[in-house]
């Protein structure tokens, strides 16, 4: 049985995601944000007290795209891998480490000095470096996009888990407006799979569940 | 044959020396940086104009983690990569997600605002900040190397390669004396190895066949 430790719209819902994807069981340990702060049991596994945590048996990851691969690689039979002798193995996997480490991590970036951090502490000039830096990078995105549904491969697969998260932090930070007809279209198709919205909806039974911060 | 766009100490490091690991024939492409100014070519292959950008046929990489996995992966005879079917397969992809996604991008951000922003664009604020948490994230790292040598599976892997290229930046940016005799033991070890080695001196004669800039 897989263990996922997750807070709301966190990076953790690129696994959560991907399990509903492949309709594996798992048990969603839900907690409010910070987790470091909310769930001690969390450090004891993790002692930075990020999420995602996940657990399989004895393994233990804690990287969300990672976490995809693994899931992905786990059950090959629902296609959301790429075999390492299929021709599209190295777009795949360029795709998915892109989606974390150079599409997501702007955005992490902005998040923290536009609304994390206490006011004085907050960096205008750094939001607006980050935001350049992402729409930068997401016209690759969409050049990759220009003659097809998925990134990679002719059919979904985890590496539109790890690009689709972006656009969850991308609609926080009100970003979307920003997007091409193209990639507003792709984040559209991602958005209206039924494992997308059996994700969200798992998170939220799960964090109504929470109670409240004092 | 393998070609690989490179600039000084920059993440496409990690590729070169990963095909020095796996005595893969290559091509390299040095540019002085950054290199979307100095190599026009590179803009029309990757319209980003970062590096790596690694070509193997029609595969087109542009992700160094995402190369370093590629390349394990292409020839395994060396034991670089960690097969899925192995109980140490989520660790490795955990690791060699973790250090770029985790462990080298404060570290970019630190280069950005302590050394390439002109400056009165500069942050000291921000620099101080992600020194803070490259130090959170770097003991998780100390606690996978508690009782072994590498990071996973008992040998090196390319997992290494990824979490030892952070600090190659964090030399730049002189937080090499923050790290534990642990953390220096084991970065002592992988600068000793051969192809690391090789892959400094392959760079240098590189670097110095370039017209140096106006």
């Amino acid at each position: 049985m897989i263990t996922l430790y997750h807070c709301q719209d966190a990076r953790s819902l690129r696994c959560l995601w991907a399990l509903e994807e492949l309709q594996l069981p798992y048990e969603l340990k839900a907690m409010a944000f910070p987790p470091r702060v909310h769930a001690p049991e969390l450090l004891s596994l993790h002692p930075t007290g990020t999420v995602p945590l996940l657990l399989d048996g004895e393994q233990i990851l804690f990287e969300s795209a990672a976490c995809l691969e693994y899931l992905a690689c786990r059950d090959r039979s629902r296609g959301l891998a790429v075999a390492s002798d299929d021709p599209h193995f190295g777009a795949w996997l360029n795709w998915l480490h892109f989606g974390e480490a150079s599409l997501t991590t702007p955005l992490a970036t902005m998040m923290r000095y536009a609304h994390f951090e206490p006011e004085p502490r907050r960096q205008p000039a750094v939001v607006a470096d980050h935001r350049t830096i992402f729409l930068d990078r997401l016209q690759l995105v969409e050049r990759a996009l220009q003659d097809r549904e998925y990134l990679v491969a002719d059919r979904f697969t985890v590496a539109d888990i790890s690009v689709g998260y972006a656009f969850v932090l991308a609609r926080m930070l009100k970003l979307l407006g920003d997007l091409s007809p193209a990639l507003q279209a792709y984040w559209g198709r991602l958005q209206q799979r039924p494992a997308y919205l059996a994700a969200r909806a798992a998170q939220k039974v799960a964090m109504a569940s929470l109670v409240p911060a004092a």
